[in-house]
């Protein structure tokens, strides 16, 4: 298909090379959904983009959610799903629906898929070694967690020994019980107690744009002080203000940037480390302008 | 509930000591399953007993099944059981739902529970790390798996980070399929490769009995070399010939020792191995009687 | 003697969890001295209950004297004792019965019975590795050494490799003189030193008591703020005012708690650290009191 | 230059993938020579190669001579060289130029551009740790020296640091005499001494070749065994053959593979180890034909 | 007193580089005992010795006995040494004055020296980490040990944690009997275990000698297998006999070679260390001849 | 020559004790210049002292340039040298002349000369692991290198593997070239970075005199802030003046102290270092004066 000589091949490997070393031993927190999550296609190439990054010394963690499954899984089993402004009201049979399509199904089929491309990965949820403690964000809702503390030493205890950690987003209190989390809180919530140099989400559009309708109108690069006043603005709405909170979260805890990326381009995860061309959205604090990588 | 003092639990403390001491340091594994894993009761002293034995420096690992749980789950998703052979037939669907129910929920929430006893947990599957190699036993079956190789990696390196590791007996193969597998041969090959000091399997009967309507006809130590005979003498049947089976594979890939264990006696692990009282039934090689521990 | 079954046995030590969570990891340093240190089978209580501290993770050093034994050493050797404001005047030839008497024969009998139960210790002095460095308290006592600097380090070194620490109290200064010092001024100092989580300091009384004919009038905590209050009305007098103020030192200097425990009460050890009941008087600082273990 | 989209650039990326983990962790040795060290474009591709190999996790260590500069440098000096049998002959002066020019002026200039490429590279010689212990060759030559042992200590101790190892090929012996050696038998000795996976020797030519003048006629991969009907054969001839017998010497010291590889062809290195093209030829033994990797 | 310039220092230090660089990481057990043990001057020199050796990297473990200092105190508590068959009758008492004596007063005196010169010393017994396993030698001499097994991890432990360890020669059995042990017994049986470089033995005499009378008779090598013929012809004699047996027992157990050193020859030690003059008799196996250091 | 006895020589060793222990594990750096490079017999005697040092735990840097060296070979080649305010002006052929003479010729055989005394040694240059960043001094002066940072980490690297770091003094930039730096400065940073106890310099003159012509003049212990009197007062003059601005530099970057030493004296550095004889004018500061060693 791609027409491209060895001797192309050599040299656009060495063109990665200085993107290579700016990434080596750094840690970026994959916030995995959407489309590249449903598309066979795109989700195999996000597998191949993670097993590079690990391979080329880049500590990779994966993060997901699992939205469209849990709501189909519930379907099957007959379990209506009722919505209070928007969340799923969560009870102790859905949560428990959420441990079997997050941290079972989809979790352990992201493992073997990241398996199948070469790479050693361990799945593993917000339950297990107490990583993600939650209380409940709204009696009304239900098992639906508000995230008290993270305490990533199970991810970086897996980091440590080789393994890529595929975390599936469930968390949960010190009676026990078990919540479903927002995933891009808690891959926020991740990225920022590991100081990670990147958090990069995975999502269905193009990135921040002026006019949403002009994929001409990217933003590029965007501080946190000029987001309120794009929401002010009316450029960012809907379900994208929500993401783009965590985004802020995430700087805030001291992850170096955060970048909204179209997980419906081919290798988009690659082709924002490793080329000279920035993917969809960066978002950066002012502070942080100068501070390098 | 248990009028003693606190003279005669300091007693029974340091009557332990002995056992602690030889236990310090080893490898158990427990196959848990059964009515331990169904009674609440008998399911949370399950729990303490692990979070002890761990606490005094063994090297607890968790193996899990989950029929039950998986028959009731099919039949929620209006998903008819074949079996052939006593076997569950596992197409593509049954072999996600195994996934869902072993490696989601009974998991995750073993693992809760072993953390609300204050133990610190992981919970893996065989596809985690590719541990679990598998091949189809009959392609009749479908995705019922045989093991063909166990690489117990990921379960020492979570062993000497201080977890207890909690391992759900679905595998994979290289192609990215998922297998069912019987959890008792699952936990053989594991405490096997490992070189445990013991396996042991929680069942939901006394032991091995002479006569099984009388419980004080239990075997309490049988060599691996006198099993054929009790055999052949209709001592040991029905579903107790695989389990036994396990047991001799073990023995022979380098386990000191299997118990056979009753499940439905409260502590029984602890009763097992911190007290002079032998539970159950042990299966020994006759070349390691000597071989003291 | 104890009739007790298999399945209490269990239940006991399972109920002994969150204690040994508690102390798990921690520095325990037990000063051991008086009647637990001359009867025989308190003796061997002591040492079960500090071989069963060792074996579920605590650090347990044993720091012990040996005052009636050099009395009667002296007297065999025909050497009396001469007294001086209650210290035993220490001359070159006395301080060389010290060494024999504490670092020779009590140390190693100590050694000795730890690892008849099982356990693996390692006997030293304040004079190994320069421990315990000191200096004339009075030029009249002679070697009556007062501490002026120790060094932990063979103590967390022994430790580190697995060993109990057991240290007899003589100490030296940097001419090689040998000094004789208290022993619950040196437990206090090394547990000081050590940041240890508890001082157990073994005594022949149930603790401060209000009225020390009523057993009842126990008081069982303390704060240091009201020790001087409490020596004020006479609650604590003679011999008891040294230790307690060895016990302010120790908590002046990082001891999270320190327990005047009864020895002459079977496993007292065990019994304040792995049950409900407190025993003895626990000497805690104001500002600790929230500071949880 | 290359006319490629950032789209393509990941295609590419993740071709390569399945190298990266054949190469992931194993030792390349790249003898250095020829025109790939004269002329400036080829020379600044072979330290992108070595640079990019070392990032993916390649233990690569770089083995140099230089020849002619040598002559040069003696020629400056007004010093004439004298060969015999083809061979320089070398007086104390001469192997003095050696140090000056190999592990001096090379070597430096190496590590120098390594480094401007984002690597981390130390140049040693063959003197450094008494790394290459030589004898005479045969006096007639002088300090043309025969290497007697190797010990690769200095490279694994600088690999395990995280260095790039650049060696120089002069030697030395207990007297302190100073050597000049052959590259070509130093960077087989090397290899062979590490159990390289791979040897890669950089010369002017295609590789083997049937017929010389025809570049169809390349052998790609040559068996041990037939080499000596190639040089019988007069396929092999002039000065391929000593090139030839230091492949024979590795593969036999242990050396998995090694490649007579075409230094004029730009990032040759890189199209051997990571696209699926064979460059130049390969030389391996018949047992090990099986043996994978 | 010693009229040296500062150069001529200068010029011995560097003379003793080949002694020091041979010496450096080895195994050196020093069996302490006679003239050197009692004359002051010549204990301070062999203290410095030993630390000196410890600073220039040798692994020197002192061993020592102390049987005039034992005698004394006997009388001194008024018990009679009874003697059979030239060994003390040892009851219980007498073994723990051994306790005193050995582990207590001479164990701790040494340490004190050695530290005075400098040097980070921990001294122990043959009891502490059950390093000296005994039995009866002969019921009839009571506790004196034979020894059964030697566990040298406590000197290897402390060795690694940068102590010069200091052993006294008791031993224990599993039922915490204590026994009196022959230094040179002891001495060369942890020589051997810890397949030490040199066991140096000292003593009052100059070494083995053909006619005792003579100075000049020394003998400075002999071989395992004419020891033998010497007893025989009379030239070992008296109380050498079991000092060589002891030898030729640490040479079989793995010692390289075994020096019989003259004690009262002010610094022996180093004299036969980083000199080259051969101080003593040293004993080497035929075997070994040319096995170099 | 030296007619000492083995007595004799037994006690010197014991005597340097105090100065062994004083140096163990401590940094010295050796500035290794002047006479003691040219004379054969002081170059022998530097080794020893050198590999000495190394041997008795100091962890010893030799810092070395060879201005004579490269004027010589300089002329060889027929290029003239210009300087400028004293300096040499050093075009690129300079540059690389200095390369071979300093990182090559004489590298290599320092390395070989301590190896031949027994040393295990590496010799690198200011080019590897970019340890020196230069940027030029005077455009007028070309490759004269003014250094911007040192990072030791090659130096500590090799240290902790057990080798003697032989450090030659040309640096490097981010572009690739290469520098020509002054020794005495490169050896002050090095020293400098390293927090080293001592900076010991050999130069061809006693020390600082009071009067340069009166041996007895010489100032053994100068500080910091009366330097500038000295130079005001003529007593320092000419290229001293630059040679103690570097140990000013030293000093203030966290030397201890700097030697100032007389490399025409044999075994200067042993005597300066082991015996009680201070050789040469010690730099200290004020406010070091009493921070012992």
């Amino acid at each position: 298909m791609l027409e491209i000589t060895n001797a192309q091949r050599a040299e656009v490997l060495t063109q990665a090379l200085p993107y290579i070393q700016k990434y080596n031993g750094k840690i970026v927190v994959v916030k995995y959904g959407g489309n590249a999550m449903i598309n066979d296609e795109l989700k195999q190439q996000v597998m191949e983009d993670v097993v590079l990054l690990h391979l080329i010394g880049v500590k990779v963690v994966l993060v997901h959610g699992g939205g469209p499954e849990m709501t189909e899984t519930l379907k099957k089993i007959g379990k209506e799903s009722v919505f209070c402004d928007g969340l799923r009201v969560t009870d102790k049979e859905t949560a428990e629906v959420a441990l079997m399509v997050l941290a079972g199904k989809i979790n352990k089929n992201l493992v073997n898929l990241l398996q199948a491309k070469g790479g050693k990965a361990i799945g593993i949820s917000g339950i297990d070694g107490h990583m993600i403690d939650c209380e409940m964000k709204d009696e009304k809702l239900g098992y639906v967690g508000k995230i008290k503390k993270v305490d990533v030493s199970p991810v970086t205890d897996l980091l440590e020994q080789g393994y890529i950690p595929v975390v599936s987003t469930v968390g949960c209190d010190k009676k026990g019980n078990v919540y479903n989390i927002n995933a891009d809180t808690a891959a926020a919530h991740i990225a920022g107690e590991m100081k990670a140099s990147r958090l990069i989400t995975l999502t269905d559009i193009a990135g921040i744009m002026k006019n949403k309708d002009d994929a001409d109108s990217l933003i590029r690069k965007v501080d946190l002080n000029d987001i309120e006043d794009l929401i002010a603005q009316g450029v960012i709405t809907g379900g994208m203000i929500p993401k783009v909170e965590c985004c802020i979260d995430a700087i805030k805890c001291g992850v170096h940037k955060v970048i909204i990326l179209d997980g419906r381009v081919p290798h988009a995860i690659l082709i924002e480390t490793l080329t000279d061309e920035g993917a969809g959205t960066m978002v950066v604090s002012d502070l942080k302008k100068n501070a390098g990588f």
